[in-house]
């Protein structure tokens, strides 16, 4: 799952007494591939985190999975989403006594959990994820047992595998295809699964809702081998590309992807456009994926290095661009120059998205809304500002369409579209009150 | 403060808002002489420590000083001694729902104050320090003072003093002679000093005791350049040299030290029995000291290392050998072997303390009971042991007197020296317990 | 160029009179990115080398630039290839007394220029690389200038470069481009070429030669956005899957390329069958390129991380699969057992590139004859060996005419493609000699 | 041997084939401990080095030993001492053609002994040697022997001992007492001694010539255990003390020992004086020592945290200060200030050596003649600069009856005393040469 996540990354295992953890900042496989590192992870169970910091800055601290000691024994756990009212939780612990050791959002549910007055480590469980707001998929080990939950909406994906009867639980089912496990089914939104001896038990702690998947996992953030909300990714961007081409056909002569994330929508849109695919830019792999390199000035000199112009595929030609969004502006922007300094005749750009509107609050780092381009401008004055002969966007319907429905339900939508349509499926408790967010004091350097 | 501890070292620091910590596995010259370091720790006051492991293992986040963000603010703390009742309060405090995040015993302050009903942070401090028990001299800072404090019998040093219009709060006057800065008093037993920006305020927020000094202070632990107790320790090992001297002299035709704890008493013994002095054993000083190395490996290794025998002094003659203490006995059966494989005609071990027969549960590492050979063996066997012609300890009373006092008070011993008598001073409400003592469930390797 | 070496990359700088060096272990954004490293690569010209390991074992002194301080001043120097009389240079220059300080063979260069007896540093150059044989593009450093030399036949690329004035030596375009600098032209084959304060020289120290450029850098090395040997290399790469299309058609319903080398040759293929193209095959970035991972264990392992099948694309279709070459078979047969597992109903292998028979010594790490699987098997064993329904490999004579040619001439081979057909343009002087190669005596952990 | 050198350490095995290095800088204790490191030294011989830097920079590539591979084998190197045409033999290699791979001046014996037209190695080490001026003592490893050699003058110490059949080569006896070795004999001035599994054999390469110890190993270098130039430096030390008591007494209350190494001078000089010997100034042992810290900034911080005055020993009191040497007395001038600030009476300061008035070019890191203070200010000058009530030095033939002689023979001296006489016993070629020290022209950080 490192494409969800190259921060840092860490691993709490457990040999039914005894949990052990390694956490460090950087990729898996700079960390995890010493034996003796796994050596060290002594047990019978695991769990993993890779992380992509959304909230809390990059410190060893906030690396998952968090672990602690509590009245009812030992509890590790890791989190995939945003607890939207972590903030106005932190205040009430912090006030009766609860002493934070990081600045992630996730150590809410540690302190909820080992203050709640229940007995039992799942009744315990149960009273924190009550609590907590937001999107949540999360897996939680302890020394008897391994827990999966999602939150009732089932934002963020979450899947069941098994390996020669080992569960396994995963966002992805690209992860079980690699070590050749088997898929079993997907923790369904609002299901808590309890993994122990004595086989998988699911609970519903939740009230009923309807499910609202994130819709942008199928247009950036899975990768497209995996199959997530029952959907493969692959095929949904595919469609994703013939539905642009058909809403935005372009008089051109060759259809070239940003790559990587925006090559199975070229080929989707080539195909039903009847116009040829071409690698037209070259990305360098030994640089990380801009999206979620978290400092602006590694992304600024990132896409210098990252996209190259191939001189000879686009020089005298009417390009069509396919990218998957557009968020800040300023990648567009350069690559758009990079294809017409590299002698494009005409630059047809066409987004495998509707206009990134809004923040997301669930687990992906968009930019505040402030920041975000098409918040602030229209189509006509974003296609004058990136300079491209045309700009589309993929419609709401369009992508709804991709995503397999007849449409969007505008009065119950099937999906969580939130940074397309600000419309919000959880109360954003932090983001509503006035007060300012409370200020780290403590500042250690990360070993 | 270094030879009080070499495990690791700490530094917090505040500018008034932001609390900076560094804090590192090693030496303070390993660790602290990088000017970014200093730079990164930015603020008008700060506090330091120096770790020697007594309880929790050697790791990072055992590291002091600590730090808690409160409902109060910020709070950091470095604790010198130990806290007999810390296990009986982690496990009210865990039971509350207090999660903790290291194994050091001086946790349980934080959560104390964490969880304190009072308003303001003293309030808070003096609340928690009122439940501790044990021997504590502690330094704490907040966002607008710095706390000094001791436990009402006084057990560990800890001095004022004044560098140029600052307040400086360090164990040992030494500290202060190091950096030009005047000795200013000491903070009393059952004394907490607060140093604001309004000078320095003085409470008393514990009943009235006598104060109970540790002796072990002047036989070992302190530096001989410091006033501790309000007495010189070097003075104090000299006079503990000549009262051995007069107990138990010796036919002898040199006085040889045991270095470099043993040094300044063997000088008074020579001189009282008017003896020559000479280096007949030679230390080498690119290895730790033996006592707070803290494994048993290093330990056996280390002696070695650390002490070798100078033929040319030893040779044919009748030596005295003095030393600080005896713990294990190891080290002196060691010594001994080395002394006589140098041809020492005959060897008289001259131990400047009593017979070591009982733990610390104050702050110094000694073995359990069970370890010490003094609590196994009586003064005839021990010799027999160790292989020397004789051997013998100072006297209670002589020590007493050579700290200053007519003798030891048997009603109200004037001295906390549990470690030669087993009067131990305080509660040792984790020792009484029969319940085991918690163990450690998560393990994370140190960076 | 990181794409042309990941095991370690160093800089030299010089500044008219001091020579400064960076040389580490790993990827140049995990060594090169710090402000600091670049602060002290003081100078107004520097060379620098990613290391890809064809001799030498992975260690620190292994790393170029090499530099020696000679008679006729400092002289730092990295190499592109592969010298083939390196050891038989090696054991003179030691005769005489030459002290080697590593295992590459780029070092005899060194030794050669310092005990010339010419006087000037061009003529000690001149007369160092007119006796080495083999593969060599290099670019050397002095006080007071930058040297580029490509062997008589051009085998390794190196190509002038202008960026605002300045003149830029580099193996791809692509290194142009990303920093905005402008293609001057190739140093010639058997071209010598001298940047200084006074412009660009350019001397002819080899006896004529026709060029004999490696056209495995179009199949596999070079990146496609990149000019070489006068070819755009995605055009050759395109052009060599219609070539297989045309020689080799295969009746299938998708056409998927192993990614990333196959890609564009499966578009050419896709394209010129007029079969559908799609990414059946998802690579895995975060692990490194397995031809040029240098330890046989980890190639093993990520092999399965590397590459991922997308089920939904494969399932019941009748596949082309595309990749550029067969090293050991072992990651074919990888390969087809996940596209199959994955439910492909036929798998059509197409090899963009004749069947690789021979092992490269001019820089190109295949490994020895004996390991080659095509040196042991004809086509229909081999077909039967990794178990697909086809296997066919392009003809010689087709990727010649993919590179521009008519087809080989078998008199005067315009390419060099001994790793395809035997034919070595140069004297293998180390290979062909009787005598052991020289075992290393010395062995040094890298730091 | 730490205490001869603490910059950097390293170690050569061989296991009769294969040489193995670990070469680090800093101390012993900090690189040479972990069972690793030992493990991956194989074989059944191995030589070491503690290097104190006196000519190259602090940096990994001049740690010795040094290696070649040669035309006759592989060779390491260690040398203490310094070679006095070093850089004139360097610039004759150079112009030949060898290249320099470090700024030691112990590379030119590798380069000397590759070049040797000689054919065996013993042969070419004679050759080498009879080469080099200077002092050396030198401990040499090759795939079947270990050599030793002193210089004609046997400036430098080097001793043979034998630890269970296993010989040893070591500057300083105490090393064989530290593992339980036996003393064997010195290597004699003049002498090269070869072990192999034959035994040990002795060669006489120079010519005859009387002895020249360096008397400066008993006044400080070497450790007060060992017995080198066949007498205990202990020894030496204490009788220097006498003959400066009777030579140079004082009206005091106390003898007071700068530490350490004014300790064994100061109680010989109270012995012979009847004056009562204390420890008024405390050592920290935490800080390096002062005289062989490389960099003059270290230095200066280093005296402060170094030494600390003991108040309650000196105040009131006319005290003795013996001290070993002053070299630029910036050392003298802050001891006797912080004496002065303990409230001592008077001060007398005592030196246990003559004025050193001369720099060292045979191994001691003394600073050049300039910056010697003894050179600029006769004794008069000097007391009232550091600020002494009376200040006195030993004579040269006090010195030389300490350590055993009559008095120093002007026409023969029996030690040398270069560094108090200036009377070098060798050639200083590279000192004479008019032309400048050749400039190193390449950096590389130290890893």
């Amino acid at each position: 799952m490192q494409h969800r996540g190259q921060e840092a990354a860490g691993i709490v295992s457990c040999d039914g007494k005894i949990f052990r953890a390694e956490r460090h900042m950087g990729l898996v496989s700079e960390n995890f591939t010493s034996l003796d590192v796994i050596a060290r992870l002594k047990g019978n169970s695991a769990i993993g985190h890779n992380r992509y910091s959304t909230t809390g800055e990059p410190a060893l601290h906030n690396v998952q999975p968090l672990f602690a000691e509590t009245a009812a024994g030992g509890f590790a756990v890791a989190h995939n989403g945003n607890i939207t009212n972590a903030t106005h939780l932190r205040r009430s612990l912090r006030e009766t006594g609860s002493i934070f050791q990081s600045t992630s959002d996730t150590e809410v549910l540690l302190h909820l959990l080992a203050t709640s007055t229940k007995n039992s480590m799942i009744e315990r469980f149960v009273d924190a994820v009550r609590r907590i707001e937001g999107a949540f998929a999360l897996v939680a080990l302890t020394d008897s047992m391994m827990i999966g939950c999602r939150d009732s909406l089932g934002i963020r994906p979450l899947v069941i595998g098994d390996f020669e009867g080992a569960f396994i639980l995963t966002s992805e089912t690209c992860a079980l295809d690699i070590i050749g496990a088997r898929y079993v089914r997907d923790v369904e939104p609002g299901e808590l699964v309890i993994v122990s001896s004595s086989g998988i038990e699911s609970l519903r702690p939740f009230p009923e809702a309807s499910s609202r998947f994130c819709i942008f996992e199928y247009v950036y953030f899975s990768r497209p081998d995996s199959v997530v909300g029952h959907r493969n990714v692959y095929d949904v961007r595919k469609r994703i590309g013939a539905e642009l081409a058909r809403e935005a056909p372009a008089p051109a002569d060759v259809v070239v992807p940003v790559p990587d994330s925006g090559t199975p929508a070229a080929i989707g849109y080539a195909e039903a456009s009847a116009l040829p695919f071409d690698l037209g830019i070259i990305r360098n792999h030994y640089v990380g994926r801009t999206f979620i390199e978290p400092s602006d000035q590694i992304r600024h000199m990132g896409v210098k290095l990252k996209h190259n112009a191939n001189r000879h595929i686009l020089a005298g030609k009417r390009v069509v661009l396919v990218d998957d969004s557009i968020v800040r502006g300023t990648t567009s922007l350069k690559i758009v120059e990079m294809v017409r300094d590299a002698g494009a005749a005409e630059v047809h750009m066409r987004i495998a998205s509707p206009p990134t509107t809004d923040s997301c609050f669930y687990g992906v780092d968009t930019p505040e809304k402030s920041k975000l381009i098409a918040s602030r401008m229209n189509v006509e004055e974003l296609a004058r500002y990136i300079k491209v002969d045309s700009l589309a966007y993929l419609s709401i319907d369009g992508l709804y369409r991709a995503a397999g429905e007849m449409g969007r339900d505008p009065d119950m939508p099937q999906y969580c579209d939130a940074c397309f349509t600000g419309d919000y499926p959880t109360p954003l408790t932090d983001q509503r009150s006035s007060r300012p967010q409370p200020q780290l004091s403590f500042l250690e350097p990360s070993v």
